[in-house]
């Protein structure tokens, strides 16, 4: 077989499964957003099918024998060709998708779709129970994935390469407890400090409308382009892309939390800008995908931390927002607000967590994962171990399951190996953004003028346009000079916070 | 093979090609109704990959095998069972579908899908230029697969037999002649008459919103279930069965068409009715779907004419519409409306058109398309065609393609051969409001007293129920005793308009 022939079988053949892949994305974003509750038997069935048909395509032959056709001839000796990153990538997944057994891959489905109702009930009962049995099996499926996979320490990492290629658990251990050692202390001298924000005034009435309405101006401000978007209500924030040119993203409001529902604006923009920065061209290869599942994460906490909890974004925005909702802002300084919007107090839910507790809640639940996975912690333990983490970490405990082990979703969804991910969005989103303000001078005095469009600019061409060209811990290494490093989120960190909090030193 | 495994075999396979159809349908609604204009590349490329597996499943040897099997059996000897209904409609769809080349099944679906957008362009310009090549294109698809599908007098038929199975061109021909022949001379005595509508009462402006909320209101007091459906904006209403418990209606407003946007609610509701009438048992196979698109339009003319046009209606629902939109109703008397509402006038658009001169639009369509097929029309021909059609048979002609032969999307959609549904929709309509008049007493009194659900019930149970029992021309004889018949679509519109218009005799 010619290796060009191969190839472009190989890409007619990936393209097609990207393209079920892509309807598969527009029936979770509908049910998420429009679908009505009569629908759900049918929608799971629909998903079913759909499921089935990609891995049937996925593991057919013919791809191991059109990846041995392209390998090492001269179509992929370039390393940094469209076809060289193509190959590497589709063997990475090839590889692992025919270890699975489709019975496996089946069995995972269905138990993950079960448990998701069997977690929403337990959650509601606010009793572990009921769910324990089905995280005993889904942790079992997992570890049976990991066997099926391989891996080279243990088999925790087969499940975080599913996410992060070529990232290990220990990497990731040795990050956690650096963030610990820096974080902990930041968090307990804030908790001593005289100066304090005072959150009530984020819990004024913002009519829904209106936070609705300001939202969009302000993504489009930023450069999402709602010619190839858009933006609804949904229940769980999301960013979905359709295909280029289509990318929805999912938000909610609530009246007394307009500040929470802008940040979740931002953080999912934050997704679509690198959605909609992607090569077209490549559409439905690596070559035209996210690198990783932790550098999409970065563009999200970087937009939504880096920019929206910035001072000079709230010069810009802050007048727009009281001129808007002057009942609930009119008596709010601009100071006071950003000093809210900014508080930082430990907490049990992770999603609400601030910028400097937030990768404590990931390491924990590293830790209870990984655990959990190689067998050292058994899941009726997983309660307990929880409150005893929370206490020893942030010094607070969940009153009951609710607000402890059952706060998401992430284990009835299948989702082990997949927190390291959060983390790795923080790290890489400080790395970008130290780097983006060496190349570009002073972002937050861009933000102040209203110019977001020329870190953008930056972010795609070094990143979006990128697509899959590398795997992340090279391409943060490739922008910024450095491999991932926990340094300038933490130096960040301390020298925002010291500011806002009047730390010394 | 036994018969009973052959059929469970057969009604399995079925409802995967069902889902598959499903989720087409989904991605077209979303076209409709959300989708951003970016996304229509990747959309045409995901609904040509649908129509391929479609395709595929629908054409593979192995039904022709099971229904060998299961044809003749026991099974299918009780002509009025599911299973012999079954077999019967599979075996249609099966002898059409395998004598189509799967690569003309995706190339209509990857044309019609960019022909849209074409479509929509040269409609805003008024250029019929700009989408002849399409339509061109578009023709030849169709003739090539008229003549795959093979036809007993011209090509036509075989695309007519698309929509409406067991129908052709020539009884076509013979409806539209007898219409005309009543329609042209009774609408010409309107215009003739002294007693006149006054439209400009129509024309006030009312607050879309609402608009929307009357709409929804009124859709669920007449049955539209909430639960298992929702209604959307979309530029082109719509309704779209998604599965048993999600049908979607599609809608628009504008503020000086109120009556208009209601009439267009009561078509999309008729359709969801007989939709969430279906048997959610049958799902997915012929005896859960409708007898054929003439019979489902039947519903949605039924629900807009019968009883939106209607006094009873409104005598229920005015003092409701005058109470929320005092502004533009207050001095217009029920009479009044109701007359505006029923004013007869020959047009351009047939979307807009009156119940008299509306078949007119559609013989029109039907003798331009004919003629098309079978290659006595050139399209570049099309547009002095038309103006010479409207001229001649409703007096009026447009300035220009717009209003003209680019008013409407059916040709870029491909559907050419669907109009004789429009019309068999109202023969039908009139057949079953005569018929229910008769079992149930008089229709405008209970409508009056704001009863609908009675006539629900009956529609449900004579028609919804049955699903593809019978062929729609079987079906509506076993409901009124007649086979398809003009004559009490003609002697309803002779009564109520003399009675309107005051005519004599």
């Amino acid at each position: 077989m010619r290796a060009e022939a191969a190839y472009d079988e190989l890409i007619r053949r990936v393209r097609e499964e990207g393209l079920l892949v892509s309807i598969e994305a527009l029936l979770e974003w509908d049910e998420e957003t429009h679908m009505p509750r009569g629908g759900v038997q049918n929608r799971s069935e629909q998903l079913a099918l759909l499921a089935g048909l990609v891995h049937e395509r996925g593991t057919d032959p013919r791809i191991g024998d059109l990846l041995l056709a392209v390998e090492g001839s001269e179509l992929a000796a370039d390393t940094e060709s469209a076809a060289a990153i193509n190959v590497r990538e589709l063997r990475r997944e090839y590889d692992r998708y025919v270890r699975l057994p489709r019975t496996l891959v089946e069995d995972v489905a269905r138990t993950t779709a079960l448990a998701q109702q069997a977690w929403a009930e337990a959650r509601s009962a606010a009793e572990f129970a009921g769910f324990r049995p089905w995280l005993e099996r889904i942790v079992e499926l997992k570890r049976a994935e990991a066997e099926c996979v391989g891996y080279a320490a243990e088999p925790y990492d087969a499940l975080i390469e599913d996410y992060e290629p070529e990232l290990s658990s220990a990497v990731m251990a040795r990050l956690y407890d650096a963030l610990r050692r820096e974080l902990v202390p930041l968090a307990a001298r804030m908790a001593g400090a005289s100066r304090r924000p005072d959150p009530s005034v984020l819990r004024r009435a913002v009519p829904v409308e209106g936070q609705r309405h300001f939202g969009e101006t302000v993504a489009a401000a930023v450069g999402f382009d709602f010619r190839r978007g858009r933006m609804d209500l949904g229940v769980h924030p999301c960013c979905t892309g359709l295909g280029p040119g289509d990318c929805r993203i999912a938000v909610r409001f609530e009246a007394r939390d307009f500040a929470g529902g802008l940040l979740t604006i931002l953080h999912e923009v934050g997704h679509g800008l690198y959605e909609q920065g992607l090569d077209p061209k490549q559409y439905g290869t690596p070559a035209g995908e996210a690198a990783s599942v932790g550098m999409d994460e970065s563009q999200a906490r970087l937009w939504e931390n880096h920019v929206a909890r910035s001072r000079g974004f709230w010069q810009h925005f802050y007048p727009r927002a009281r001129a808007l909702f002057p009942e609930a802002l009119d008596d709010v300084s601009l100071d006071e607000f950003h000093f809210a919007l900014n508080r930082v107090s430990p907490s049990l839910i992770r999603v609400h967590a601030d910028e400097v507790t937030y990768n404590l809640h990931a390491a924990i639940r590293f830790e209870l994962e990984r655990a959990l996975v190689s067998g050292t912690l058994r899941v009726a333990d997983v309660p307990e171990a929880w409150r005893a983490a929370y206490r020893t970490t942030l010094g607070v405990a969940p009153a009951n399951d609710a607000e402890g082990c059952l706060q998401d979703g992430h284990w009835a969804d299948g989702l082990i190996g997949y927190f390291p991910t959060y983390t790795l969005g923080d790290v890489f989103a400080a790395q970008l953004s130290a780097r983006a303000e060496q190349e570009l001078g002073s972002l937050e005095e861009q933000f102040a003028r209203g110019e977001f469009l020329e870190l953008v600019r930056w972010l795609r061409e070094r990143v979006h346009r990128r697509g899959g060209r590398y795997p992340s811990v090279k391409l943060i290494e490739v922008v910024t000079g450095s491999p991932p490093d926990h340094r300038p989120l933490v130096r960040r960190l301390k020298e925002k916070y010291g500011l806002l909090y009047g730390l010394s030193g």
